[in-house]
């Protein structure tokens, strides 16, 4: 067998791994109670591996807001001093079968997503997913929102769901690339009919009156209500894939607002980083350029399974987020299969005639074509102190895939 | 002024009047309670004026279904005698302020959707919609869903609806637009959306469990829960463009599955009628070609405001069930400026960079270049008895047009 069939055949298993994963939504929890090695002044966040001194602004703002909503200290000042001193440890999401978005900040009492991936038993996390602390904001009111999360809607969530015996993410993402949702920055769809599965559980479960109806307001009107079920969905399917000998496909990319880090799937445990890279997009009102931060978030692990970018085609809606045309839109999925191992079978895009998306991205491919992978998302300010300012498109610096290439080489023909 | 310039005057008023619309939904309600003129033994139906001898057999199914729903009848042999002896008064619902899905049947204990047009001051009306008794079927099944229509979830969403004080349309219609919907044969995304924002009433209102569990389960899992609504909405925002002087631009378009008719702002009162066209489309399993009954059902009133076929391009998602590709989709989206007078400033398509829908089908277009409007829809079996068979697209026959169109001359130019 020469080493390119080798590695054909590798990659083959990769994808079969990951278009036979079945994420079911199992459990929503205390972040302490489920997440591998959760402990105490142990901060979790997203990208490859960073220090304080090198953190952006807006990881360092969600650092001091989880600081203070686990009463670690009592003002900012103390927090970065707490932080300063090393009695915080960072360690990335990634490294604890977890992810979250933009900061992606996740400490004990932080309630989070468990998506179970039941063709393979593995479970992955994700905390969830709101508009201000994990942006940066440490206001009051951020941290009076991750409150509300903790104590009325994650529990009512977690009964509900376990009530239901879990529930199945893949038909429901399925259904939801036929709505228009592309399952990162757009998941109005998805996030409309989980809240639509929800919503009797409340009642048969006979929730405190007060704690149903303020669950049900919010579940029902969370435009990003998915994309923290998606982006666990995303790890529970992508994390068997790792570690297969002489595959070349992606498995995570994250960024943590200073570097953007791929993992390949037979390299497994190292991260290949570049400087983050500048979103192209749209900033809300009253927003400049130059108060945007560079990319950040984990949620990239969801185009490393064929969503977000690669099925923007189907989405034209989130157009009025990111900016581009829908022509464009229907080009970036037509070429996102230039640097794909295969087709899903399970997820289609009726807006190329039901065509299976594109997934596994190859670095070979993605090298010798030149063309990185695209990726949506929002943009945090590069300050700490705010909530999110905008949104658009990005792509990876191709440098961590001529690096992660390079690696590849030495270890397979040396 | 020259004739021509009194229609185009003509026209733009029409258009402004539909397009200035504000269609709220007030409330859920008995058809008796409710709709001008309804009356014991009289029977509303879909399309134009029909008699008991030339209406098709899914229509005759459905109205034996309403006789034994309102108990006049205790058996089918018994509902078709009384029917036949002229015991039933069959009028169509467009001459109510009223359409109906499919058959359309509707009579006194029938509940039905209240939608005022808030910029107007006027109603409109239209029965829910479900999959078996509006197709002809009228077996026990059928009858027990419409009894639990009118006995549990009618009356729970009428509480809710009149507690949160109506629930406005428009906005929902165009994030509906945003999400895949177009308004007629798919409705999943707006269908969702309302679910949720009626869910939190229920348990506010203190509903009784049981009632609350129940109609959280229809209303969060039924893909057409929404259709009735845009019907009565479209119904609600084109009835005040009716009568206007020298307007060419059609206000209705009803087929009964005997024939198709349409009506004219210009012309208003009259019907221009024409055999009901066969669907172009797709059939359950189980069914063949022979099976199916003719066009059927006021839904294309959906069309006559914009929404429906002269969206479709944008709602690639309903193709599994019409039959088509995502570009003949977009096509006839853009095949539908031609023959309109205008463009919505409210309703935009995503997949058509925002650009607002075509608004307004003008007659004389019509005839000039021959292309008839656009219409998706469901089929119904030719004999009574059964639920839907299938869906596709339909065209009207261009001599509605023509008829139209020569009577249009003869009244403004003679």
């Amino acid at each position: 067998m020469t080493l390119k069939e080798k590695i054909e055949a590798a990659n083959a298993e990769t994808l079969r791994r990951i278009t036979a994963a079945d994420p079911v939504l199992v459990d929503v929890a205390p972040a302490a109670e489920v997440i591998p090695g959760m402990r105490d002044r142990l901060m979790l966040h997203s990208g490859p591996p960073v220090d304080w001194a090198r953190m952006c602004g807006a990881q360092r703002g969600a650092a001091i807001g989880m600081c203070l909503f686990e009463g670690w200290a009592k003002d900012p000042r103390e927090a970065e001093r707490m932080i300063a001193a090393g009695e915080i440890t960072f360690e990335p999401n990634h490294h604890h079968s977890t992810v979250g978005p933009m900061a992606g900040t996740i400490t004990s009492n932080m309630w989070v997503w468990v998506v179970e991936n039941k063709a393979f038993g593995n479970r992955a996390y994700c905390r969830q997913v709101e508009s201000f602390q994990q942006f940066g904001d440490y206001s009051r009111d951020a941290l009076a929102a991750l409150g509300t999360w903790r104590d009325v809607w994650g529990p009512a969530l977690r009964a509900a769901v376990r009530r239901m015996g879990g529930v199945p993410i893949k038909q429901m993402v399925a259904r939801a690339l036929l709505m228009g949702d592309e399952m990162h920055n757009r998941v109005v769809a998805s996030s409309s009919i989980f809240s639509n599965a929800v919503a009797p559980l409340f009642v048969e479960l006979g929730l405190p009156k007060e704690q149903a109806v303020s669950t049900l307001y919010y579940t029902g009107n969370h435009p990003f209500l998915f994309l923290g079920i998606s982006m666990a969905a995303a790890k529970a399917c992508v994390d068997p894939a790792r570690g297969v000998e002489a595959s070349s496909v992606v498995t995570a990319m994250a960024r943590n607002g200073t570097e953007f880090g791929i993992q390949v799937s037979g390299l497994d445990g190292e991260w290949f980083t570049a400087p983050a890279p500048r979103v192209n997009g749209l900033l809300l009102p009253g927003w400049k350029e130059e108060d945007a931060g560079l990319d950040m978030g984990d949620s990239a692990i969801t185009e490393t399974v064929g969503w977000g970018g690669f099925v923007i085609g189907g989405a034209p809606g989130i157009l009025s987020f990111t900016g581009g045309t829908a022509e464009q839109a229907l080009a970036y999925s037509r070429d996102m299969r230039a640097i794909s191992v295969g087709r899903s079978p399970d997820y289609l895009m009726p807006a190329l005639d039901f065509e299976g998306t594109a997934v596994g991205i190859d670095i070979r491919k993605v090298v010798q074509t030149g063309m990185v992978p695209v990726i949506d998302t929002a943009i945090a300010h590069k300050e700490p102190g705010h909530g999110i300012i905008g949104g658009g498109i990005v792509r990876p610096p191709i440098e961590c895939f001529t690096k992660a290439l390079k690696r590849f080489a030495e270890k397979y023909k040396g």
